[in-house]
């Protein structure tokens, strides 16, 4: 029943379509990473590509201070777990480096967006370097070199995670699914956009489609916010990648009509019992998965896991606002959800939406976790204890 | 979990709060009928509700031919199966008192939307009281005049069949679930602005809430046309009813967290088997709903039973553009669907996207189909049959 798609999407992906657009991203230049440090002669700055802006225009967000990227972290211009991490660790090593009250800066960051894990890691991470090197006896130069090296090093083994979550998830693949020519669905967001490297999910499809083993990717559109619409099918096109867009909801026609072989997503937080938390849309697809006997596979990296969180029933779930329902937002306008209003409604006036940003999903859905330490599989606490305890590779 | 929402929900409805948009629409004044046959002095005409513009504006759009009413159909400014029976119904009636040819106006009307198998029924309902007027040598004026009465026996007997869908869905509800207090989930848009009465699955919601039994409506805003948003929540606010809206794929963690009592969906076509084909997004719901071991109930008029479809392979789903998944609209501005551009675009050009309007549910997982002749339940070809060639009643 899909095949038209397949066949479809194949003769007319982006990358092979003439861009006509008032705002055209022509996918055949160079991608512009999600995040660098640059060093002008004006002086040190940190530079990301404004997410908000996607699909339609690729542009640079150049700070030159703390709060500039507090308010790029705040607008979700820079957005995604591991990279808030990277991007809170660079953002200290810039106030160091600078000049500026680090520990301002850092309190400042961390506190931008009070939910996301990652950025307080990567914020404290670069912190230590500095006042480890201060309390050695370095001056501001030589502590906000420290910090900047600490920096570095987070984004580097991000991305080497990533590299090696892609090995993990392809090899499982091809155990679980002999021969290749995969179908793979995902949803919401998990390539190079939220990584040092190339995600999570997404790194595992890109995987399987260099080495010609990707039949199709099937994107979840991923409402409210669309990330899968927005960002999703971006890295698709760039990457020259065979995808089609879907609804959410249409998701399940695919699973009747045998049109997906593997769910792939990422997670947000994995509690010690292996249930996990990720975008809200997650749990009925394993649900589908479930009904329909199609492994269900989770990719993130160990810091994901949270044994301070012993089960899903412990794991907060945040509640967001119900304009992203209730409006509809242009892009090229600052996907914030911040605030209300802006949208324009497409409900009654006072309307009330419910709008969880994310939902969990219980182990015994999870065909597999996968991390850069290894495999999960089948989900149990003493399976993922073992893997986060284990030595790093 | 939701329980905040049902509160908030309760507080802020619209029926209470004051409106202040720029498309202010009171819901506190008597709601317009989707359709409705007037005689002011400049001579008959058939006036719609424009449901593209709702809920932002309450328009009426007057028709005076059937090449007008072909528009109205074709833009969505009317849809909803029943609803498009009774206006083709009308539209030759139209034709018919107004002196027009009228089998071209049946020809055209009947072709305006090829798939809605009522909008032909209604055509050749009041076709055939014309002809058989004319062959009994009336003029044209009787012969219309007997066209309109059969027009407007349609429109009362699909009245008559929404309020006995209400008496047995809300019989079955209590049956089901027994002390009343329902927390309900629909998807799309079964109510008033479908039929001539009440509708299917939300004439049964409206009618446990008049008996005081409705604790909430969960209404999902069933993309890509959001049919949910714009209308069901419309319909919800105009009978003051207690609902909460929600994006397709939350609907999981209302059933996790336990909030969901029973879903309630409409139909588009049942096969002989009881196969089911309703809006894109039913099955996921379906399948939801048997894991977690709530009632999915089915609430269609009898002519919804088609004898000629065998089973749900053999019901053909229409696949439509891209571009209602690819770009977003405003509202106010025709939802056609017909045309692709006109929206802004969320996704790379080029996109291609998977767009089923419909899924098709198999029989074992619906608990119950409701008709205006009483409940299939287990839901078999031979229940649907000995219901389907009971007398009427």
């Amino acid at each position: 029943m899909a095949d038209q798609y397949a066949q479809s999407g194949e003769d007319a992906r982006p990358t092979e379509t003439p861009m006509s657009s008032a705002h055209p991203v022509d996918v055949k230049t160079p991608a512009i990473p999600a995040i660098r440090w640059a060093e002008p002669p004006e002086g040190p700055v940190l530079v990301l590509l404004d997410q908000t802006r996607l699909p339609g225009e690729e542009t640079e967000l150049v700070c030159t201070d703390a709060p500039a990227l507090v308010q790029a972290i705040r607008t979700l211009a820079v957005r995604g777990a591991p990279l808030l991490g990277i991007a809170g660790a660079y953002g200290v090593a810039l106030a160091a480096v600078r000049g500026f009250d680090v520990d301002e800066a850092a309190g400042a960051i961390a506190g931008a967006r009070p939910t996301a894990v990652n950025l307080g890691y990567g914020v404290r991470r670069a912190l230590t370097a500095y006042r480890s090197a201060v309390a050695d006896g370095a001056d501001q130069e030589l502590a906000g070199a420290a910090a900047l090296a600490a920096a570095r090093a987070l984004h580097r083994e991000d991305a080497e995670a990533s590299a090696r979550m892609a090995v993990h998830g392809l090899a499982l693949l091809d155990e679980l699914l002999p021969g290749g020519w995969h179908r793979i669905l995902t949803h919401c967001n998990t390539g190079a956009l939220v990584s040092g490297g190339e995600g999570t999910a997404f790194a595992v499809a890109l995987a399987a489609h260099r080495k010609g083993r990707l039949r199709r990717l099937w994107v979840d559109e991923t409402r409210p916010l669309l990330q899968g619409s927005r960002l999703t099918a971006y890295e698709a096109a760039r990457a020259g990648m065979p995808y089609t867009l879907l609804t959410d909801n249409a998701a399940g026609s695919l699973f009747a009509a045998g049109e997906v072989d593997a769910v792939l997503i990422g997670a947000d937080r994995i509690a010690a019992d292996g249930s996990v938390a990720n975008k809200v849309g997650s749990y009925p697809l394993a649900v589908l998965a479930r009904y329909h006997h199609v492994p269900f596979i989770v990719v993130a990296p160990v810091t994901t896991v949270d044994p301070e969180t012993p089960d899903g029933a412990a794991i907060e779930v945040e509640q967001r606002g119900s304009h992203e329902v209730t409006e509809v937002t242009a892009p090229y306008v600052p996907m914030s959800g911040f605030e209300a209003g802006g949208g324009i409604a497409v409900a009654p006036l006072g309307t009330q939406a419910y709008n969880p940003a994310f939902d969990v999903t219980p182990p015994e859905l999870v065909t597999a976790i996968v991390t850069e330490q290894g495999v999960v599989s089948p989900v149990t606490a003493g399976g993922l204890e073992e893997l986060r305890s284990a030595p790093r590779l």
